[in-house]
């Protein structure tokens, strides 16, 4: 039977006349080059939001992805502490990095995505910090998801910056950047070249955020591509019941 | 600096007060083991929505994933046909499978996904479908996300069952299943011990509503993993915009 490419090319987009849209941000460059940090205990969802988008931008757009981490070898998802997996569960894939970072390419975008890694002792996260803090200036964005903020914030790269993070793991976050105004509540943050989304599944609402901010037809490959995965983006970044879920006054709002 | 659990046992489950709470399902058993389809060009977030609840699950009900595929190669993510990746965009990441079809261990659940490979001729797919058939009568429950209803049509084993898939690829879908009674509008549909969600993020919904009916504290595990994720689950099965903005009419509703 013949291949066909519908997946790929949806036939309308239809979600601009029932959701607000807010006016595009000036575009001065069309991002091209994203790279993702691995490192052991990352949380493989807060990638997979973003890339998912990326799949199908990519058609229309041509995006090169690279997985960075320290070695080549798999980066594993376990986390290292064996009090988070107290049942010795074996629920963690195991993705195959495409570069180290001593010989990752040039990016236009870092996404850094969180999960219980992010908590572990500077020594064992030295690779990846001083990736972070040396790749920030010669990249045009930086991208977090979840508790990836608490990475960036180690580096101080979020000092004196607004940013958000995930609102369950909220206090275990904040400690890590005491200068940056951590802002509540907020599906995403952007301030300057750097966009921090809340937890998990906010890395599809910050990357549509960010192809609509980026893209010269952004509305158009959100109205597509939201409507391909099935998500109605929240396109209000300043939606997010779960700060007040987890009893997180509101602070840092502009 | 210590390492917490904070983010693997968020405090309190929120959702109940909010959220439509359906009566619960009888359940006769526990799920422990589940096993997803590997293929090429499969969708890695359609493993990813069911696999990110499973990571809070098994943290209070020992859980095993495994990742079956033809071969331990790792799987790729990239279509095969030329003209579904026109601009030779890279942004396939690859997943390393824990077993292969021939070694698979008994399982309770079997997942399997969409993606663009599940188009790909007979002889392409044979190990693949033959698995499939040949797992059917020995695991408790099958749950399919986006296309990988397809996959499970192709084997005959949807004839005469409801079930549904992604609206955007329906008509690219359905044929493989004459004998099966689509449903829409739909995210997710449950006939029997066949379960199948709509598109990509449905991934989400229908796994929320499968640990909801087969785990005895089923609903607290959905409100406190669902905060951890900062996913709003869409709790009625009905719930689908996306079949009216690809103009399918309602058909087969019960």
């Amino acid at each position: 039977m013949p291949f066909t490419i519908k997946k790929t090319l949806p036939l309308l987009a239809c979600f601009t006349t029932t959701m607000a849209a807010p006016a595009a941000e000036n575009t001065t460059y069309i991002p091209r080059n994203y790279g993702v940090l691995l490192y052991r205990a990352y949380d493989f969802q807060d990638v997979m939001g973003p890339l998912e988008i990326l799949y199908g931008i990519s058609t229309t757009h041509q995006t090169n992805l690279f997985l960075l981490a320290s070695t080549l070898e798999p980066v594993l998802t376990e986390p290292r502490m064996p009090e988070m997996n107290p049942l010795k569960s074996s629920v963690y894939p195991r993705v195959l990095p495409t570069h180290t970072f001593a010989d990752a390419p040039e990016l236009d975008v870092l996404i850094i995505p969180g999960g219980p890694g992010m908590r572990a002792p500077d020594d064992l996260l030295e690779a990846e910090l001083k990736y972070i803090k040396d790749t920030y200036p010669k990249v045009k964005n930086i991208i977090t998801v979840c508790t990836g903020s608490a990475l960036l914030a180690r580096t101080g790269l979020l000092d004196g910056k607004r940013a958000t993070t995930n609102k369950t793991s909220w206090k275990g976050v904040i400690h890590y950047g005491p200068l940056t105004k951590w802002v509540s509540p907020a599906r995403w943050v952007v301030d300057g070249n750097i966009w921090t989304a809340a937890g998990v599944t906010a890395g599809f609402d910050i990357m549509f955020a960010f192809i609509k901010a980026h893209y010269p037809d952004g509305q158009a490959l959100v109205d597509t591509w939201s409507k391909s995965i099935e998500y109605v983006p929240h396109e209000d970044s300043s939606w997010d019941p779960f700060s007040a879920m987890n009893e997180i006054e509101p602070q840092n709002q502009l």
